[in-house]
């Protein structure tokens, strides 16, 4: 049996907290036996939540944790006031290693900004990117930097490809990952200063299966399985994805409703659209890794619910036990003896 | 009536050249009579589709153009050696005001760099942004700067600002326009550095209407009428924009057609469906300006059909006639007298 991963996760954070963080944690100690949780949170409601379920009860501890940090809180202000919050609990038990992993759907700054201030930055790893899995016609790629760092410089980039293609061959199972630049233009003499800094390095880094550049047209087409770019066009890229599908769902949906006749039709293609748009969804994926530090910090949606929960869980597992950390490390060697060769 | 608004159009440019051209500019003279229009092209060429047509012929030319500029052809280069080139016809057209405006749907590249060398920038303008028209759930947006100039500098964001507003105010006409600039959230501390330096700019500029930081999510939703960011940005947001949408049907399509009693429903939700995706879709709006030039200069799409055509061409007559350039003039004149007072 592989050994047991312990995921502490925040209990209080997120649109749907406590009730589906701990619906979700439960759910992923009765899916997987090697996997341990602790459950951050106000004793009593966690407790409440978790008398609702049967499940191994030695696999689930709650952690009390007196104070909530709330999305709207500075998150240098209350990462640094906030001791006895959820998040802050949770993120210094990683770095105590009294935990693999922490897993919270609250307040993106705090995860961020307490990841790389508690848990702290890998030796040799400047900014630590945040990695979304963003679902493509394909399947999924891998997004990053999501809106960790902005302002990043050429070499920032090159490590997020490489972070990136060992998480997507050896989390998500893509094997040798294609990469790709996010540029405004397939030739290579095209983009901004950054991207024309950042391309021959990315084309000479040999532990990478680079392709080139990628248009942000194809990226819903799944042109690339890691996809690299500075974090303000990571994260316009991502919340743009999440507007623009959400908008044509609902127009989609008015169309529907305008009719007597298109609500009859409605009515007959539910089932096998809700079917295909489940397809067109990463949340299976767990959510968003930030990576590069001592251990491992994943942010989820605030909007998730138990089965989001479960599945970023989950995927602290295979993060551990493929030992992603180690690979990031002697990644980040073979580049350093290479430059000193130079 | 009102002056008449000569327009020149490049009659070999786009996926669709000359057909689709020639069809959209006789309907553009039928639809309005204060506008005469340049087919500029192979004489023969366009006189075969011209002769398809009844239309009044004294208000179309044809402007014989031996060369045309192919979209795998470095723009520089191309401007430079293709002298007798369709693109390089009308943009000297503009430039020697015998045209008013310029509609091309060929090279991007070439008519963006040809609009800035042989058209020129207007004085006190550095960055002559691409503005499109992108469709929202209100309506449309302006979005500037679409792909002109990458890594432009604050100063330059706060002209397209200015110049986006007057566009949208009297071409579109939409009264006191909404301005937001593109940031990763929604308060005034957020974003990279570009971002953090343009924001307090904008914010003391009197002549637009300001309202802050939005967020790629909240583009589609039609947050504001007028969208500033760089050129690498908004060339990202556009084409995602395109990219997700066409996803999105397709994935849809496919759960329209995966089984019988959805194929059923398709058929009855058809109509109602074309009729409500129509609105979002920005094409009657025209073709995306070059604002900032002595002159106008318009790209429509590739993929441009006559309808979108004859609305790139019409949509040259507001910016004559509502004196878009004297008031872009005008409005950097009162900038210019701030600073000097200062």
């Amino acid at each position: 049996m592989q050994e047991t991963v312990k995921v502490a996760v925040d209990a209080m954070g997120g649109d749907h907290a406590p009730a589906e963080i701990v619906k979700g944690a439960v759910e992923a100690v009765k899916t997987r036996e090697d996997i341990t949780v602790y459950l951050i949170g106000r004793q009593e409601a966690v407790d409440a939540e978790l008398a609702k379920y049967e499940y191994p009860t030695s696999r689930i501890t709650v952690v009390h944790a007196e104070e909530v940090i709330e999305t709207a809180e500075s998150p240098v202000h209350a990462i640094r006031k906030k001791k006895q919050s959820s998040i802050v609990i949770g993120l210094n038990m990683v770095k105590e290693k009294e935990a693999d992993a922490f897993v919270s759907a609250g307040s993106s700054g705090a995860v961020l900004v307490g990841g790389q201030v508690i848990v702290g930055r890998m030796k040799g790893i400047q900014r630590p990117p945040l990695a979304s899995v963003i679902p493509t016609e394909e399947g999924a790629s891998l997004l990053l930097d999501c809106g960790a760092n902005v302002d990043a410089r050429s070499v920032h980039l090159l490590q997020f490809a490489q972070m990136g293609a060992l998480y997507m061959e050896h989390v998500i199972g893509v094997n040798n990952p294609k990469v790709a630049i996010v540029n405004i233009g397939a030739e290579e003499e095209k983009g901004n200063a950054l991207v024309k800094e950042t391309f021959p390095m990315l084309k000479e880094c040999e532990n990478i299966n680079f392709i080139g550049s990628i248009e942000a047209r194809e990226i819903p087409h799944g042109g690339a399985d890691v996809i690299v770019c500075e974090a303000f066009t990571g994260n316009v890229v991502l919340k743009l994805y999440e507007g623009v599908s959400s908008v044509m769902l609902g127009v989609i949906k008015q169309g529907l409703l305008s009719t007597l006749r298109s609500k009859i039709g409605a009515i007959l293609i539910k089932p096998a659209l809700k079917e295909t748009l489940k397809k067109f969804d990463a949340s299976q994926y767990g959510g968003a890794p930030l990576l590069g530090l001592n251990g491992l910090v994943v942010k989820t949606h605030g909007s998730s619910k138990a089965k989001e929960v479960t599945n970023s869980i989950i995927q602290c597992i295979a993060f551990k036990q493929q030992r992603i950390n180690e690979k990031i490390k002697a990644n980040l060697e073979v580049v350093n003896e290479k430059e000193q060769r130079r």
